[in-house]
């Protein structure tokens, strides 16, 4: 699933000045949650698992802990300072979610899938290793989010536990991202059979609310789940992740049209080339780029009730919709 | 993995009387899963859920509905009605639990794993569908049980269902199923530069233990969680679903080696011909059958204090044990 440019440093140079509060947070979450990750991902087993394989644990270490942005943990983070749950939690919170994001990658790199070799300018899992390798990897990263998210350290309550179980795996299920994954195949015709389809704006905010929006939606509501907010502080945040979703993607498709390669840190032109379904495709440039100015405002306007405490927040949106420029 | 005779009706010409009880209980299990699965895998989305795309639907219900003998919820069902747990709440747990085991056989069934065409007497997935399709239907499939796990029809007590959540990740994870697959590929010489591995007893339990075992050992303990067991019932279930795993895979191996392909609804000798690691292959066959016959006193053993309360899941170790005769 084609994500913000994974791996490449945020270009301080074309940035404003606005941004880098936001790049600290961004940064210290990445780095608690390497940390913990690195912590989690062990080679020891803990109590339940019989032994950790050399092999698997190397190649899910590899496909996780190679230096993404952590994005999804920094909302989850952020959203949940917005209630004052405990920064652990939320990294708890935040982990889970990063094994997901990181078990799409690397399913979604698979030669039967967008047969990429790079990510983030390594070989992706499956060159590394191998296909079968990576599959078991994929499938164990998606496993151990769930047991993250069980876990006590992720909240005392047994309750905000299984809501985030519940929460995750719908945002990355049949009817999330894995759903919006075969949607894009299908739009691709990628089927015998099956050939391209033509997506109207409509579908194609469908799809992508699904891919990529779903996961993102999640990490901005998973810091409620952990705060126990009201149903208008959910709804807040629901509003702001779906915003801050579709001005991520439309981003990534701008950047992916005109980025440099260099900067991007992956091959750049090959979604318009494939003809993808975007909305830079069905609106064109310039409506596109009118499209994620509305949507920053949206996103802003979602958290006002919340004031300056969702500064970080609101940055982070700025800076997901500037990223093309 | 290679499990039971998936989809073989099984052949009550060969039975003893003493089986038919089990067969009535197990024939039940499966008929109440695949009425609940048919229900949960519908194509309508549920709450946080935004569509559920026709083509994954589809290639999920292909791969959970085609008519295994459903031995695993069986496990959970008879576990649980040990403690009076309500049949709809054991359903509930044992369909998630089936969502794992039918995603390990879709993935296990890749090009890049088994490389299988058949599966129940059926084409795999992604002989039926394609690679990606079949990728993401066992990806759809995994995120599923938990889902499903999570929802307050598996049982009103979230600290019940998150203790669920633990227990099966641990069991499908990098340390159990995932895992003992990952040991698997490596005893079969299946990477680059790896040549296959002679394993000893140990290292053939090990693998074993965490391949096919740990979903059996949910099976058999996911009855007692949600039956509030003490620990000591949750002991006994533990030995019980150890044994019944052992006895499972050997007699497996055992049919693999000796079973005619017609009743077992798969290609045989196919593992002993790849020279996989089996108690059968390290012990020799009268000796895996002794092995086999202790492990039946065993689940006896284990289950002793429940008394004739657990006369079905008794006679269910031994119908495992007897297929290979």
């Amino acid at each position: 699933m084609g994500f913000i440019v994974d791996g490449a440093k945020p270009d301080r140079t074309t940035m404003s000045g606005s941004h880098s509060a936001f790049l600290q947070h961004l940064d210290a979450a990445a780095k608690d949650i390497d940390s913990l990750l690195d912590q989690l991902l062990s080679a020891t087993p803990v109590d339940g698992e019989l032994s950790r394989p050399a092999r698997l644990i190397e190649a899910i270490r590899y496909s996780s802990l190679g230096g993404g942005k952590r994005f999804r943990p920094f909302l989850v983070v952020e959203s949940a300072a917005l209630f004052a749950v405990p920064r652990p939690r939320a990294l708890m919170a935040g982990a889970a979610l990063e094994c997901v994001h990181c078990y799409s990658l690397v399913h979604d790199d698979l030669p039967a899938m967008d047969n990429d070799d790079l990510r983030r300018g390594q070989p992706t899992t499956h060159r590394a290793f191998d296909e079968a390798t990576a599959i078991l990897a994929g499938d164990g990263l998606l496993t151990f989010a769930f047991d993250i998210l069980s876990r006590r350290e992720t909240h005392p309550g047994a309750d905000v536990r299984i809501d985030l179980v519940t929460a995750l795996a719908r945002a990355a299920g049949l009817g999330g991202m894995a759903g919006g994954q075969m949607l894009d195949l299908a739009a691709e015709g990628r089927f015998a059979g099956n050939v391209p389809l033509k997506l109207d704006e409509n579908s194609v905010l469908m799809l992508q609310a699904m891919k990529t929006g779903a996961l993102l939606r999640f990490a901005c509501t998973a810091g409620g789940i952990l705060g126990s907010a009201n149903s208008a502080q959910r709804n807040a945040l629901e509003r702001f992740g779906s915003a801050v979703g579709q001005a991520f993607q439309i981003a990534d498709d701008l950047l992916d049209l005109e980025g440099d390669p260099a900067l991007v840190g992956k091959s750049t032109g090959k979604d318009a080339v494939a003809g993808k379904a975007t909305m830079v495709g069905v609106l064109g440039g310039p409506a596109a780029k009118a499209r994620l100015q509305k949507l920053v405002e949206e996103a802003e306007d979602a958290l006002a009730p919340f004031g300056e405490a969702a500064n970080i927040l609101v940055e982070g949106a700025r800076f997901v919709a500037d990223r093309h420029a």
